[in-house]
């Protein structure tokens, strides 16, 4: 490939930042001539975005097909049909795109292809001897988000690779699952992005049946607890933990006392005299039965919504001011001591182990301390309600956990017999009886990898772009291209780092050094090669790593191959 | 990259012919397990079409990108907005698919994307300095064809390069126009595609505003003429020429002959012992406005329905019996003397230098001889309305033109200002007026591309992949996989030429030797190396041509050098 003259290069810069762009991946995209807007949520790619696009999408095929796995391409539009075999077609809501073609017959766009790999293999993969299979495809995906936003990050199309397993055997569909989480990681890795493998929460209980790849960023969606020690990593949501409570005051002794004023666990805390975490704070409830629940909690712990999803069923809420006062219950002062009959007590399973309860005594302006679960009240229910927060103990090591922000880049899922028994994909299996195939789905966001890659390497310039995903590996900056001695001396360079099979824009523009500067730096290619006057005169050029922003003189006879040496060291 | 496994390879080939294939391309696609149908007009690509169609993409990029073209990646959805600007989105019919957002606003799914890339660049290619620009992406299109058949050929989501070039000049749209073109006949070289350059029907007078490649098959949907010596092509629609006619009898007297029991033109050439372009046709049409028209062809040549379009406008028709009645036009003794008034006489060009005309008297029964144009009668028009037919002259240079069908799979258009007018795309030119955009549009079908070629190699054993887009380059046929000498000798071979760089698949199935050649076959792969045990023992293996079923035997020792030599020469 000859070198890119960024004077033809279709890669019109922003000067201003751009209103609409919150995330920095948004915003320096935009502003770096990388992507534009055609409507919400829907983006153009330009020529550098592009060139990362097929980067990371090499990436992926790399690690994929070292795992074992097969590229094909499903088509976009599936027949509706498909969706009602496996009755998600109702499930999945408004963000699938519906339309019926001429002859009224109904299709949707794919936000996944579970289905079509399904009616694809269902009557091709017949024997266990065919098993396992792996099959993915990178592909154009679809989901009408209600309100599209942050660039790249959450768009109604996006470029995902979606992929899908069938063993014959649970055994199997581990093997492939861990093989594709091993390829996943190195997926991240090699895009340069620092990523945690997550337990998500998959509604299920049982072990680690499913993993998202989280990037960690402050813009990032998901809320994160991980263990710097063991390597732990879990979604707030799913996280669990014996979370770490004191015994209360009152020593057991279950007396109640006047709390005038105390209306909160901070006021009952400091009232008492003892740190948050030694409260136990009462949640009214009523859940997706429409019954009333009193919840307990740890006092300086949340309830976490996902969980008591499953508790509490979906759709389950607070209780209004009115509904309190209907059941008597006064707001500040509730406890499940002489709890108003009819009202179920669910409490977090953290408090189990936990004696001498400080908590509200269901009369306006008192509380109780030394209250004892199973003596003076009974729970009806011990469950994990709570979120995991920094600080609370690993799960796995007992070191306390760190907190932090993902972005979900990638996931890989056990869906187990869910969509080969919905659409009657079996296989004959070696005693002779026909089974539903195990499936395994394995995902990767490839557009919202590139927006988690610019999320994580930026500065107050512009991108620094990772040498494996730059949309260009070297830039070569003349900074006067009518000089005659400045122009010949780059070029040579750009040619001969071409040669060697090094990606190079070469900044023919007859700007100012400033403009160059700004447009190279903004663009982010990892390594610039500067070419003034002065330094052309002695032989030299400069050598500016965007990452480091180190500049060194380099001889112009050494510099391309030098410079070839530190990309071919650096690309995944 | 390793070798490939046949038995992990998800290629699940077919022994019957499936009974819904016509074209040879569809039905050895299904049967060599590389394609698999979702839904009518929607295929799956499989491993091993896919790979193909990654290699065709792969040379398309590559001479795209020598031509000075950029690639990008514009959505798929496109606001209806913009088609609404453009005012294609009522013109383009029932095949255009349309649908509505959850915020109700509409959308279409692109079938090509003039719209998008004039709005992405409208605001951005302000002067004539940033011009031209040349900008494509790959991309799955959507075209909701009424019946869609033939596999690959006419499906409803397909693959195409579409590209957008934009100029400040039309000398410099004719340079963009004319690179492309270069390519796109790279193109089809390089996939192993023998095609024709053909001038298309633009529906405008001018000259070479619109070039389609043609494959040349006897699938292909279009009709062509061609010129073995001076290499002109075109479509039977488009191409225009003096088709030879001779004068015909009576030697211009113009005299009434009885001719009973003439009623077409074979009859009176026989009665008047002429040949068939001696005679002039008479065709009684309607056009589009409901006015009559009387059509004088030569007798040997076909009324033209596209050139007919132009000139009768569309939805112009032949008489019915009862309105040749009711204008008085006797069925086949109709001609342009004596006509009853009120009816336009259509002369085709080619007649106007032709004497002594023999055609119908418009008295049942009877025919002139001698009638001279002019004297006789007087034409209203003379127009170019016939179909060219092989052994008409070449316009270019006078041979005798062949006829072939073909299947389009490329096209380069000269769009001029016609988008960027009407979505007001303009730039400033060098005299500091603004001015729209010059646009040209080149388009690619990949997907076809894969079916044409083949459609051009295969015989009665399955496809015959050309070495640069086959999905494996050599297969190695191991006959007995438990043999302790042939199966080290096989896996040898197959590691060398990976390691060499070659792309090969090996046969490690448990199947007898019969079933092995047959899908090696089927599959197509250009070279296959068979592994039998004599053989093997005398320290060689045999070396199949796919294309020409020859057979050598080489030295294992020397076999993958021979191979890689002989891909790497073949390879595009």
């Amino acid at each position: 490939m000859k070198p890119m003259k960024m004077s033809r290069l279709y890669a019109p810069t922003l000067k201003e930042d751009p209103t609409e762009a919150e995330l920095a991946s948004h915003r320096l995209l935009l502003r770096a001539g990388m992507i534009r807007k055609e409507a919400a949520g829907l983006y153009t790619y330009l020529p550098l975005a592009w060139r990362s696009i097929m980067k990371i999408e090499n990436i992926v095929r790399d690690e994929m097909d070292n795992a074992g796995a097969q590229e094909l391409m499903m088509p976009i539009m599936v027949d509706a049909d498909l969706w009602r075999q496996s009755g998600r077609i109702d499930a999945y809501g408004k963000e699938l795109i519906r339309f019926h073609d001429r002859h009224e017959r109904e299709f949707v766009l794919g936000p996944t292809h579970e289905e079509t790999v399904t009616a694809l293999v269902r009557n091709e993969l017949r024997s266990y001897k065919q098993l396992p299979v792996n099959l993915y495809h990178i592909q154009d995906k679809f989901r009408d988000e209600f309100r599209p936003r942050y660039g790249l990050m959450r768009g109604r199309e996006f470029i995902m690779k979606d992929g899908y397993s069938f063993s014959a055997t649970q055994e199997s569909l581990q093997e492939e699952y861990d093989k594709m989480k091993a390829a996943y990681a190195n997926i991240c890795v090699r895009c340069g992005l620092k990523a945690l493998p997550v337990v998500a929460d998959t509604g299920q209980i049982g072990g680690d049946t499913s993993v998202e790849f989280m990037a960690l960023a402050d813009a990032g969606e998901a809320s994160l607890v991980y263990c710097d020690c063991c390597g732990f990593a879990a979604d707030d949501e799913a996280a669990t933990t014996k979370v770490p409570v004191l015994d209360g005051p009152g020593n057991g002794v279950l007396t109640k006392i006047e709390t005038p004023g105390v209306h909160s666990i901070e006021d009952l805390a400091k009232f008492l005299d003892v740190p948050e975490n030694a409260t136990v704070k009462s949640l009214c409830i009523i859940d997706a039965e429409g019954n009333p629940v009193l919840a307990l909690v740890p006092g300086d712990h949340e309830l976490n919504d996902c969980k008591a999803e499953h508790v509490f069923g979906e759709g389950y809420r607070m209780m209004t001011d009115e509904e309190l006062e209907g059941f008597g219950l006064p707001k500040g002062s509730i406890g499940p001591v002489n709890l108003p009959e009819g009202i179920r007590i669910v409490c977090d399973a953290t408090l189990e182990d936990v004696h001498s309860w400080g908590c509200g005594a269901n009369v306006d302006g008192y509380h109780f301390i030394g209250v004892e679960p199973g003596r003076d009240f009974t729970a009806d229910e011990w469950a994990d309600i709570v979120t995991v927060v920094a600080g609370d103990p690993c799960p796995h090591c007992g070191k306390p956990l760190s907190a932090a922000r993902g972005i979900e880049v990638s996931q890989v899922f056990q869906l187990g017999t869910k969509y080969s028994e919905a659409m009657g994909a079996t296989f004959m299996d070696e005693d002779g009886k026909d089974k539903p195939l195990i499936m395994g789905c394995y995902g990767v966001g490839v557009s919202r990898t590139l927006a988690a890659v610019v999320e994580q390497h930026n500065d107050e310039n512009g991108i620094v772009w990772p040498v494996s995903v730059a949309p260009y590996e070297v830039s070569i900056v003349p900074l006067d291209v009518n000089d005659e001695l400045v122009w010949p001396a780059a070029q040579k360079v750009a040619d001969e780092l071409s040669q060697a099979g090094i990606e190079v824009v070469i900044d023919d523009r007859k700007e100012r050094p400033g403009v160059k500067f700004a447009d190279n730096d903004l663009m982010g290619f990892p390594y610039q090669l500067v070419f003034g006057k002065r330094a052309v005169k002695n032989g030299c050029c400069e050598l500016k790593d965007r990452a480091t922003g180190e500049r060194v003189e380099v001889s112009i006879d050494e510099v391309a191959e030098k410079v070839a040496g530190l990309i071919r060291a650096a690309r995944a």
